[in-house]
C-alpha cells in the first residue's frame, strides 16, 4: 500500500526557490579572477542563475545536455551551478589542474556542448581547442571590458550573455533522479571516471550535511569553502549553504593563500571554513608569522587527506577552533563520515579528544558503512580489525558515466568499494588505515603499510619512510621498508627492524629495509606507491 | 538523463539500523502505565521491535496491514512503532481521548486487524468490542503478572508475545513510498479523516526536523516528547531522535503532570522538551509553586496552539529556556514552520525577540508556503496582508485515506489548504491570524476574528470575547462581538465599540455587541465558533 503524501521531487531548483524567498538578502562575498571582490546576495545569485538558464536555452541547449565549467570559486561559478542544474542541464565541473590530455579526454567523454571559463584559462583552452570536437562555444566569465584577446573564434562574454537573457523563469519540476552534475575522478591509473549526481542525491546529501552532528549549518553561519567548486561540488556547500541561507565567502583563485584566507575569515566573520590539510597549513603558518588570530571562526572541516594531530592541536590551542574531520569521495557526493562528538564522549581528556579527532569520523544517517575481508565477510567493529571499506546510500554512485556495469567497483549486493582500508571502533568512528592497493597481504592477513610507515618515522634516524608489499613464496607478500635517512644519520637495518618490536604485531615487522635518497611524491605530497613498486620490481628478499 | 546514484529507498527500517549500530547504548527512559520507570536503550528497543515484527507475522499479518495502538508514550509504544512500520505494516495510532463512537469509526474505517492497548484502556475496549468488527485480537501492553481481568476473549499479553518471537530480522527494503503510519485528524465537523504517511515522507521530515534551524537535534540531546505518540507521531520525534541517536525520555501517561515533567527534566537532564501550551502552563506553575528550576533544559518546542507571549517570557526569564514555536498539522507530518532566529535578527531587542517568538516561525526547507486571497491569487509577504495559508512538499498529505480525490482540501495546482489564515512577513515568519472558517468576509475583504477578540479582551470590562461573522445584506458578512463581561462590570455597547477606534482599521469595527454569561469551549479550551454561530443563527444586525 502506498502512502498518500505529495509526490514532490527533491530538486536543486527547490533549493534555489527557498533561499531566494527566505534568505534573499544574505550575502555572497566573492574574490574574483578578473576584478575586485564582489558583494552580492542569494537573491541576485538566483536572478542571475535564471539568466544563465535562459541564455543556455537561447544558445540551443536541451535538458540533459552537459555544460562544463573551468573556474575558481566565485559568485559567477555559483550562479552557473544553479542556472545549469536548476534548469535541467548537467553542470560538469572540470579541475583546471589536471593534465591537458585529461581535460581533453573528460570534455570529449562528457560530450560537453559549452564550457564556462575563467579568463585565466583562455590560454589553456587555446592550446586544446583543436581537440575539443563537440564544444560549440566558450563563455568567458567576465564582462566586455575584461574580455581577453584570443585566437579563439566565437568566444562569448558571460556578462553580455546574461544581460541579454531574461531573469524570468520558474524553476522546472522533473523527476528527482534526473542528472544534475558531473564530476570526474582521476585515479592514479586509467582514464578519469565520471560521477553523475542526481537532483535527489544532491538534496539528500545537503539535508544530511547541515545536521548538527555533521556540518551543523544554520542561517547565521558564514561559510568559507576553500575546497574548489570543481572538486565534488565543493563538498556540496553551494547546496547546503543555500538550504539554510548561510552567508557564503568565496576565495576565487586565492585558495592556498594563507594571507587572503586569514583576511577573509577576519573581515567576513567566517564561522566555518572547509578545505584540505595543505590549505590549513598555509593559513596556520601565515597566522603564526603575522601574529594573527582567527576571530569568529568556530570550526574547520578538513577532508581529502588525513589530518595531522598537530594541526588539530594548533587550531584548538592557538585559535580556539574545533577541527571537524570528514571523509568521503567524489563517488560519495562526497560526505560519508564526519567527526563530531557523540553523547558519552564529552568527558574524554583533551588528549583523548585529540586522538579521536584524527579519525575520519562516524557515519551520517543515509550513508551505510562496513569493512570486509578478502572474501567479502563483514569484520567486527572493534577498532582493531581492518578491512576494505564499503559504503552504500542514496548519495553514493551506482556506476560511472558511460561505463555502466563495467567499472568493477561495486559488490554483487550493491555496496561501493571505496578502495580505502579502515577500522571502525565500537562507537562507530572510522579510521582510514590504508588503501586496498597498498595494504600488504601476508598469509591471508592484512598488514597496514601506513601504520608501519608511521612507526618507522618515529625513529630518530628516519626522515621519511614508505612500506610496500613484495612477493614472497610462502606468505604471498611481505613488507619491505624503504627509508630516507635523516640528514647525517646512518641507520642500521637490524636496529631499525628492532625498533618495531612491541610497537606492532611481530608478524607485521618488515622483512627487510632499503635505503634511498628520496621518495617519489605526487603534486599533493603523497608518496607515489605505484612508482615505488616499479622501482623495486626486481627486488627480492634476502634468502632466509 | 538519469543520474547514476544508488537507488536506496528512504525507510524507517534504515533509521532502525542506523541507531542500533551507532547509538545502541543510548538510553530510553520511560514512565510506564503498568510499572515503575523503565530504563532501556536504542539497541534493546530495536531488538524488541524485531520481535514485534516477527510476532505480527506469526499472528498472520501481511505487509500493508493496518495495526492500531491505543497507548501513552512509553518504551513499548516506541518498539511497536518500529516493529510495525519497519517490517512493512502500517502503524495506526489512535487517540484514546476521542469519543467512543469516533474510535469505533476510525478502527473500522482503517480496517485494523489488531490493536495494541495499554492496560488502562481495556475497560474502554470492553465497551466497544461488539462494534469493532474486523479486529482479530487485542494485545495488552504488559506482562503476564499485570494482565487485567477482562470479559474479552483472546486478550494477548504483549510481553509473552515478544518472548515467543525471534529477535532476528533484517529490516526489509521496499519502495520508499510504501505506507508506514496512519493518523486520523478529527475536525469539528464530519468523520475523522486518515492521513497515511509514507516511509519517504517520514524520513524526509526527520531530516528537515533535526536541522540546526529547526529542532537542532544531535546525539548529545536528551529529548522529552510530551506530545503523545498518538498525535502526529509525537511530531516525528521517534524518528528524528533515532536518526541522531538522542536519548529519549518518555512520560508515559503523565503528560500533563507538572511535577512528573519537572522531575523528569531534572533527573534525566533533558535538554529539549516538546509539547502544547497547556502542558507547559502546568510545568511552569509547578516550578513556581515548588520553587524548582529546570536545570539543563535549553529549549522547549511548543506547537498545537498559539503560544502566549507571557509563556515565552516566563521560560526565558525564570528558567533561561528558549521557546521555539512550531506550526504544523496532522496532514503535514506535522512540521511546516519552526521559529528560530535568522541571521540579521540577532540584534533585536529582548522585547522584539519576544514578539517574534510568538509567531509560528519560518518555513523549513522542503515545505513550501503561500497565502492566497479568495480567488486563489497569491498575496504579498509583507506581514500585513493575510490570506488562506497553503502548503506543499514531500511530507504534506496528498489525500485522505479511502477518500481519494473527494476531500476538497487541495488546490488544482497541488497545494494543500491548511484552513489557517496567516500573514507572512518579509523575513518569512508566518503568523497565524485565524481559521478560514472563522474569518469574516466583508465586502470582498477579510477581517480577522482573532485580532478583534484580542483587542476586545484588552478592555477592562471584558472577561472573554468572541467575534463571528453574521450575514449582512450589503457587505455579505459583518462582525458581531460577543462578550462575557468581567465580574461586576456592566460594559456599554458603544463604549466597547469605541475601544476599537485607532486599534484596528475602521471598517473592521464590529457592527454590534452581544452579551452572554459564558462562551462554549472545546475540551482544549478553544472557543467553539460553530456552536456560537448556531446560537446566533437568528441574530440580525440592528437596522442601520
Amino acid at each position: 500500500m502506498r502512502g498518500l503524501m505529495m509526490d514532490t521531487p527533491l530538486t536543486i531548483g527547490s533549493i534555489a526557490r527557498h533561499v531566494e524567498l527566505y534568505h534573499g538578502e544574505r550575502e555572497i562575498v566573492s574574490v574574483t579572477a578578473d576584478a575586485p571582490p564582489v558583494r552580492t546576495c542569494w537573491r541576485d545569485c538566483m536572478r542571475r542563475a535564471r539568466r544563465v538558464a535562459n541564455a543556455m536555452q537561447t544558445l540551443g541547449a536541451k535538458p540533459g545536455d552537459t555544460v562544463a565549467t573551468l573556474a575558481w570559486n566565485d559568485h559567477r561559478h555559483l550562479e552557473i551551478y544553479y542556472g545549469l542544474s536548476g534548469a535541467g542541464y548537467v553542470c560538469h565541473t572540470i579541475n583546471p589542474r589536471l593534465f591537458a590530455e585529461q581535460i581533453v579526454f573528460i570534455v570529449n567523454h562528457a560530450a560537453d556542448r559549452w564550457i564556462f571559463i575563467d579568463s585565466m584559462f583562455v590560454p589553456l583552452i587555446e592550446k586544446l581547442k583543436g581537440q575539443l570536437d563537440g564544444v560549440e562555444g566558450f563563455i568567458v566569465m567576465t564582462d566586455e571590458a575584461h574580455m581577453p584577446d584570443s585566437s579563439l573564434d566565437g568566444l562569448l562574454c558571460y556578462e553580455t550573455l546574461l544581460a541579454d537573457a531574461s531573469a524570468e523563469l520558474d524553476w522546472p519540476e522533473f523527476d528527482e533522479n534526473t542528472a544534475a552534475a558531473l564530476c570526474y575522478t582521476s585515479g592514479t591509473t586509467g582514464d578519469p571516471k565520471g560521477v553523475l549526481y542526481s537532483h535527489r542525491s544532491t538534496v539528500l546529501h545537503a539535508y544530511a550535511s547541515v545536521a548538527p552532528d555533521a556540518l551543523d549549518l544554520r542561517s547565521r553561519d558564514n561559510v568559507l569553502p576553500v575546497v574548489p567548486l570543481f572538486h565534488v561540488n565543493a563538498w556540496g556547500i553551494p547546496y547546503s549553504a543555500a538550504m539554510v541561507g548561510a552567508k557564503l565567502v568565496l576565495p576565487g583563485p586565492k585558495m592556498g593563500d594563507g594571507k587572503t584566507l586569514c583576511h577573509l575569515i577576519r573581515s567576513e566573520e567566517v564561522s566555518i571554513a572547509l578545505g584540505v590539510p595543505t590549505v590549513w597549513s598555509a593559513l596556520l603558518q601565515y597566522c603564526d608569522d603575522a601574529a594573527q588570530t582567527l576571530d569568529r571562526l568556530e570550526r574547520t572541516v578538513i577532508g581529502g587527506a588525513a589530518v595531522p594531530r598537530s594541526m588539530v592541536q594548533a587550531f584548538r590551542d592557538r585559535h580556539d577552533v574545533v577541527v571537524i574531520q570528514g571523509w568521503g569521495m567524489t563517488e560519495m557526493s562526497p560526505l560519508g563520515t564526519v567527526n563530531t562528538l557523540k553523547a558519552g564522549l564529552e568527558g574524554l581528556s583533551p588528549d583523548d579528544k585529540l586522538d579521536l579527532a584524527t579519525k575520519a569520523g562516524r557515519a551520517m544517517f543515509g550513508c551505510e558503512l562496513r569493512i570486509v575481508d578478502d572474501e567479502g565477510r563483514e569484520l567486527p567493529r572493534d577498532g582493531v580489525a581492518f578491512g576494505a571499506l564499503q559504503v552504500r546510500g542514496p548519495w553514493v554512485c551506482n556506476d560511472y558515466y558511460k561505463l555502466e556495469g563495467s567499472a568493477g567497483t561495486h559488490t554483487h549486493d550493491g555496496w561501493f568499494e571505496t578502495g580505502d582500508v579502515a577500522t571502525i571502533d565500537p562507537e562507530g568512528y572510522v579510521a582510514i588505515t590504508d588503501r586496498t592497493k597498498d595494504v600488504i597481504k601476508s598469509g591471508g592477513e592484512w598488514i597496514s603499510s601506513i601504520e608501519l610507515e608511521n612507526t618507522a618515522v618515529g625513529h630518530e634516524s628516519v626522515a621519511e619512510a614508505a612500506v610496500i608489499g613484495v612477493p614472497h613464496p610462502k606468505w604471498s607478500e611481505r613488507p619491505l621498508l624503504i627509508v630516507v635517512p635523516a640528514p647525517g644519520a646512518e641507520p642500521d637495518k637490524s636496529e631499525l627492524l628492532a625498533w618495531f618490536d612491541g610497537k606492532v604485531a611481530s608478524w607485521w615487522i618488515p622483512n627487510d629495509v632499503a635505503f634511498v635518497d628520496e621518495l617519489p611524491h605526487t603534486a599533493t605530497g603523497k608518496i607515489k606507491k605505484i612508482e615505488l613498486r616499479r622501482q623495486f620490481a626486481d627486488y627480492a628478499f634476502p634468502h632466509e
